[in-house]
């Protein structure tokens, strides 16, 4: 319906044949771009900059539009229009179209406003026949290349303007090359290529049943007209559909002369940057080709120069483009990429762009411009991606390295390791002690996993998500992972994968590369990760400049401690069930779980309270002075639990085998415990502050475990700042209830220690109606943690687990959804949610403290959505740290002026 | 910390002196609830309707408050106000307090302004002692009673207002009574009792190092002191903190004179309704014992008379009686409850309330009402709980009936059914087709036992929640349920189950109650449901009333037919996957979900799509000329394969075994695609429109199915209005691009058949973030049905499978959520979602047309909040229509004017 709505809009709209329909590139720039379309905007914007662009002129979108009002017929004036503009080109090159001795060549594109697939794609060399090329051949010295440019005209033409069936030019071509007995085209002769250029133009008759127009100034009429036309295309009207795009906006055309790189040794092509994009150092960095074409440069028949030798070569040129060099960088104000092409000592620009860089150039040159006055130390900031700092915080491959890819999965965990392939936890566990690297491949991790991934290099799994738990854990360890690679067959009763022809058996050494998502045959150079002083410079500004905290999510000491040197100001996220995951204590765990009865229950539980004091104890210290959010337990019970398919199958294949019946009898009795836990959709079930309710004494003990470390660090003068975060609340008396039950407890160990403990409890927002009711909530909560992960899923009803693999993967690839809600925090839906949470969690408690510990929480996009809700701040995992600072400063820098 | 603040508002409270602290019954009024308390203010109602009500006065509030303030000291002048009340009873009785001759006793009784436990309960016969009880002996001419009653008296004291341990009395009671070797109390003679009473003074100064108040004066004193005090007893205190009751609004105390009806052949005391509360006929309904206390009623000793022929027995009495009925019921407007005492042929009203009745009763109470001019329309309509119309029409089991109760569960699905246990679906089948009647007994229910549960009269589960599938089909099977009753045990391997000691064999018949969740022995007589002329004529009005329409769920012709029988204006929601679920045409589903490519998959489409079309045809030709919406296919696909569990089993089995290779490759591969389509989470997986997107074939099938369908309709000239209704929708794109598929073949069928199609698409509402985005959702929805049980599910973050059997139900029992929300729509989180999609939803689009098609739509509570927001119409399972063609009434009736 939008379709038919913004149809109907084209037709109602008045001609606009009174307006100036064609423009010249020195009149326009690139703030017109809706009437240039954005290649025409872009050559004026060069062109405006003083650059030597071959000229040329744009015809407008406006043009376009009357054009197809008309019912495809040329708007009156049109093309006395054009004729105007062209002569002007004429006047400007000192070329004739249609001149025999010195012909303009030109290209004709199409250009809208937005890049846009199927409108009609560049013409070259429009402008040559039969006596044009003569001349061509004469100003080039070269017959071959003339032919050669005039057949491969005709074809483009055919294909392009005439929607000629490009296949037939092709056969034409095999046959040429295959009677020449030559293998490649530049091998054929003038003689074949003209030869060729005939059979091109009975072909071309063949099918549109015309002559091939000879004459130039037609060949400029038929491709403008089909460009004009391509608009309506049916792929064009698809794709605007698909994308939403009025169907109103048109296509502008652009007429540019075209120049020749390959009219002697004073002509040339070649491609630089303004500054090293590898290392970020301030000089040109880029090669050439004299005499030549850019496809020369890219055949790689003849070996470019570097371009500090056009220096000697061509010391004029080179000087020129120097100073253009200079003047586009100070013009744009960022390193550029450039195409240039030298016609008879006549430096020409082709095309300069953005160009892009390395992580660590992108920082030296955001520094590097900062000092030079080119940037102000804000848009410095933004001159690097927070990814960048990402990457620079990992291993990584050496790029210089050749490797052989076995197969490629999800960059799940960034950095990269080289160890011996394993098939399970405990081996990896008991290699790594007696010294090995090793890397952990499962079919997919699940949490009896851990201790081997604890002890591997890095995880490589052949199903799931970037979320799934080998994913999460892995970034959470910082240790890379390569997540659902399915070419990968893993073999895990003959201790192997196979992956790309090559058999990896339990040993062997092989490499995964998280940073972009490959698996790779044996070991490969490496190179460290250099937190360079311009990267401590860069985030200093940050740090300054941002409003939003940046706090980790750490379950461990060692965790706490990376966080802290990565400059986390707090831990904002302590998951305390990975405590009871570690192998020494999931017995425990299991016991405490199965127990008959409250008091069994608590025998348990007293058994755990030194583990889990013991770590908080580390945790708090190594964030000494530092507010440590910890949250409850989460999880429901059975994931701690054996896999009820494993106790089935166990069960089932005893019975049907009749042999030890002490051990059926066992594993029967554990089936019917983990039976009666199990949940049809455990992500909604008995979790969260549910258990607490149900089983006070869980809280009760953690919460004893975290007062008497607090207690201890008292003691010892240490300065300890936990804070307690109840789970998946969604009504304020859940809070209410667990706060009693909490601060009971913490009143009994102050009383037993004999301190004072003043520790916040607060609660996460990841169920729609802790937010929806956030006013209420905030009547017992001290802070909020948007728990993102959580929210999003229960905000779409997508399990991230079950979906990533599966439909939502493709969701993102056909555009139904812009891009996966679990990357980036959804604008729409979930911050909406958490907006209302904000304000009015705030309308009942002014000095709520809110922030957010969902993955999100680590991602630039969201990171910018959480400045705007007025977050105090952001947790991510400890690597996320510097990155996020960065992102935090950046969203403050682009904030409309005078939000929060 | 609500609770701290508003005990801080208490202290701060001005303290009342200066005010009237104590009123006469005929000085207060219903209105003045929080100065006099309930109770108080209910008396005093009572007097001012001009009733004989026994005299006394009500000591206010803020007496109380006043008294607590101070320390627990009397406020100055109460105890001054005290006795000028007093005498003033006195007067009006002409008894005196300590009177020897004829003494006044009073009851003293606590009255806050709502009931309260842990409250002081009542002191009765306040006054005796030595002196006064010789006066009550000579006055009843019964030594026996007054001894009793002044023993009773020392305990009630001391156990009330002095807190004593009531065991020790009940000892030294047990004690007499075997020293007098007689069995009960009332066999105690005078002289055992005066024994007794002498004892109870002795245990009296033990406990309290007191004597005991013999004085009458003193007496009330204590008791009206131990009244205020009791407000800040511990469990009075812990109760409001826990119904977050203000801890300042202080109790009333009610002191009324004593009445006795066992002064003589000239009193008496009964219990009498204005009309019969079981027909509603309009007759004084009840009984009454002449020269008997209430306690000599309830003991059973003697039996009591019909109320009627208390006409003979004291004519006057009971004119004045009917009288009292009459304006009773006219000053209340509704049938009253009431107890009385004659004492000397005087009438006492003790009591009086609104009569509970049969759900017959109040349809005709209701409608008699209304003729009599007592109610209005309007008001007679809120005479009916939509529950009663519920109940009137389903078969129940005859209330007279005596019957052996084995077991209890949930009243899951309601109406009776008597029948043979069978406990597989198949067997109930094929009994059912050689004419048994059977009752589905299992352990719970899946889609496997579908037909098994359409071949049966009803349906009992050991498992499984009000939500179960066993209780949801068969409430929309109209059949009666009884599900998760845990006392049933279910050995489906030796076919029989045990409950209360019984053991019931298969054919064994027996009687399930699905109204009031009870497994009965044996055959039962029931009742046949009649939908009387009043009940039609109450509907009739409640129809004229209502704004809300009320459609019915309903997924097959035969549902469809009822529930337009029983009013439904549409059908709301018409599943389409139980279509599939039949046993007929599994097996194609089947195929169809495993089809390795769209090609076979199509093909299987194609030999379900007679099947689906011969649904629609049924269905809209028996809605003939009413919107039928149709919901595409929702459910994850995995529902219709056979179980996991089972096929793991049996692979596991199968691999130990080494026996029937053929069949282990079998399950094997079956196996393998189960869990190739097994999810962590269903409910938030791979079901509603994410399924068609994946596979649009599936989509259009089911609308070519539909379109036909209503194709073959128009040309024979019948009326259809389908419409296609897209589940699940959470961003608009996914409803814009299903309205593509859904759309083309619309048209294409169209053509094929030379019909025009206007077939209304629309979209479910139940994630929140549909709710969320609902302007830009509303863009492609020319409907919303707001799915309230999946809305809820994912706004609470609680899968009601998983959680009703679980901690739902320990969260309602316990207070944490004030109802289950499957139940009953929660106003804070769900229904401002739904407020939100509402407002914006037709904000995009004005004549957005909007209803809810969750089991909400069927209950009382949430059709008032429908009616508040908006809705066009609530949809409901068949039999729910009438229920809900009265509460759209009632929400409307009720409704602010001006709202909506």
């Amino acid at each position: 319906m939008a379709a038919t709505a913004t149809r109907a809009r084209n037709v109602s709209r008045p001609a606009a044949s009174r307006r100036k329909l064609v423009y010249d590139f020195e009149e326009g720039g690139a703030d017109m771009r809706a009437l240039l379309g954005g290649k025409g905007a872009g050559v004026a914007e060069m062109t405006r900059a003083g650059l030597p662009v071959p000229p040329g002129f744009t015809i407008t979108t406006e043009a376009c539009n009357a054009y197809l009002e008309a019912g495809n017929r040329f708007p009156q004036g049109l093309l006395e229009e054009v004729t105007t503009h062209l002569r002007r080109l004429e006047r400007k090159t000192g070329k004739r179209l249609g001149g025999a001795a010195n012909p303009l060549l030109v290209s004709v594109r199409s250009g809208a406003a937005m890049s846009m697939p199927g409108m009609m794609d560049t013409v070259l060399n429009l402008g040559l026949n039969r006596q044009t090329l003569e001349g061509l051949a004469a100003n080039t010295g070269d017959l071959r290349f003339s032919w050669d440019s005039y057949r491969r005209f005709i074809q483009m033409f055919s294909k392009i303007v005439k929607g000629v069936d490009a296949d037939l030019f092709e056969r034409e071509l095999e046959r040429a090359k295959s009677k020449a007995k030559v293998e490649s085209d530049s091998e054929l002769s003038p003689e074949a290529l003209q030869e060729l250029a005939d059979r091109f133009l009975e072909i071309y008759r063949q099918e549109t049943k015309e002559d091939f127009p000879e004459e130039p100034g037609e060949q400029l009429e038929q491709a403008i007209a089909a460009v004009f036309s391509s608009w309506n295309g049916r792929r064009a009207i698809a794709y605007r559909e698909y994308n939403h795009i009025p169907h109103d906006l048109g296509t502008a055309v652009n007429v540019q002369s075209m120049v020749f790189g390959n009219m002697g040794d004073d002509s040339g092509t070649g491609v630089a940057f303004t500054r090293d994009p590898a290392t970020g150092q301030k000089r040109l960095f880029g090669e050439y080709l004299l005499n030549a074409q850019g496809e020369d440069v890219v055949a790689g028949i003849r070996t470019p120069q570097p371009i500090a030798s056009l220096r000697k070569a061509l010391p004029g040129v080179y000087r020129e483009f120097q100073e253009i060099a200079a003047k586009l960088e100070s013009h744009y104000r960022d390193v550029q990429d450039m195409e240039f092409t030298i016609e008879r000592a006549h430096l020409y620009m082709l095309q300069t762009r953005s160009g892009k860089r390395t992580a660590a150039a992108a920082v030296k040159i955001a520094m590097d411009m900062l000092d030079e006055g080119i940037l102000s130390e804000q848009e410095a900031l933004l001159r690097v991606e927070p990814e960048q700092v990402d990457q620079l915080l990992h291993r990584g491959i050496d790029p210089r390295a050749k490797v052989r890819v076995l197969a490629t999965g999800l960059a799940a965990s960034p950095g990269a390791a080289t160890g011996e392939a394993v098939f399970d936890a405990d081996r990896a566990e008991a290699l790594a002690k007696q010294g090995h690297k090793v890397i952990l491949v499962r079919v997919e991790t699940n949490p009896d996993d851990v201790h081997g991934m604890i002890a591997a290099q890095g995880v490589l799994t052949a199903r799931g998500g970037r979320t799934s738990h080998a994913a999460v854990v892995a970034r959470g360890m910082g240790k890379p992972c390569v997540a659902g690679a399915g070419e990968v067959r893993v073999d895990l009763a003959r201790r192997r994968f196979e992956a790309g022809g090559e058999v990896i058996r339990e040993g062997e050494v092989f490499t995964i590369d998280g940073t972009e998502g490959r698996v790779i045959l044996g070991d490969v150079p490496m190179v460290e990760p250099k937190v360079s002083g311009d990267l401590e410079r860069l985030l200093g500004i940050a740090d300054r400049l941002r409003r939003l905290r940046v706090f980790a999510n750490a379950d461990n000491p060692p965790d706490a401690a990376r966080a802290r040197s990565f400059g986390a100001q707090g831990v904002g996220l302590c998951r305390t069930e990975h405590m009871f995951m570690e192998q020494e204590r999931l017995p425990i765990v299991q016991e405490m779980i199965l127990a008959a009865d409250a008091e069994s229950r608590r025998r348990a539980l007293a058994r755990l309270l030194p583990f889990q004091r013991s770590d908080f104890v580390g945790i708090l210290e190594a964030m000494q002075g530092l507010p440590v959010v910890i949250r409850l337990i989460d999880p429901p019970l059975h994931e701690f639990l054996p896999s009820h398919d494993d106790l089935l199958e166990e069960v089932t294949r005893l019975q049907a085998t009749k042999k030890s019946p002490k051990r059926l009898a066992r594993a029967e009795a554990l089936l019917q415990a983990v039976e009666q836990l199990r949940e049809q959709n455990p992500m909604l079930g008995l979790r969260g502050c549910r258990l607490g309710l149900l089983f006070p004494e869980i809280i009760e003990t953690q919460v004893r475990a975290i007062a008497e470390a607090a207690a201890e660090l008292r003691k010892r003068r240490i300065r300890a700042v936990p804070e307690i975060m109840v789970p998946l609340v969604g009504d304020v008396e859940e809070l209410r209830r667990s706060r009693d039950v909490i601060e009971a407890t913490l009143k009994q160990v102050a009383r037993e220690q004999g301190v004072r403990l003043a520790i916040k409890i607060g609660t996460m927002i990841e169920v729609p109606r802790a937010a929806l009711t956030a006013g209420q909530v905030a009547e017992e909560a001290e802070f909020f943690s948007f728990g993102t992960n959580d929210l999003t899923q229960m905000t779409y009803g997508v399990s991230r687990d079950d979906a990533e693999g599966k439909f939502l993967g493709r969701y993102v690839a056909e555009g139904i959804l812009p891009y996966n809600p679990f990357e980036h925090l959804d604008p729409a839906g979930v911050a909406r949610l958490m907006e209302l949470a904000v304000t009015e969690g705030r309308a009942t408690r002014p000095k709520l403290e809110v922030g957010i510990c969902g993955e999100h929480g680590g991602d630039a996009a969201s990171i910018r959505i959480c400045d705007r809700l007025g977050l105090d701040y952001v947790s991510c995992s400890p690597f996320r740290v510097p990155a996020a600072r960065l992102a935090a400063a950046q969203a403050r820098v682009e904030a409309p002026s005078g939000q929060h």
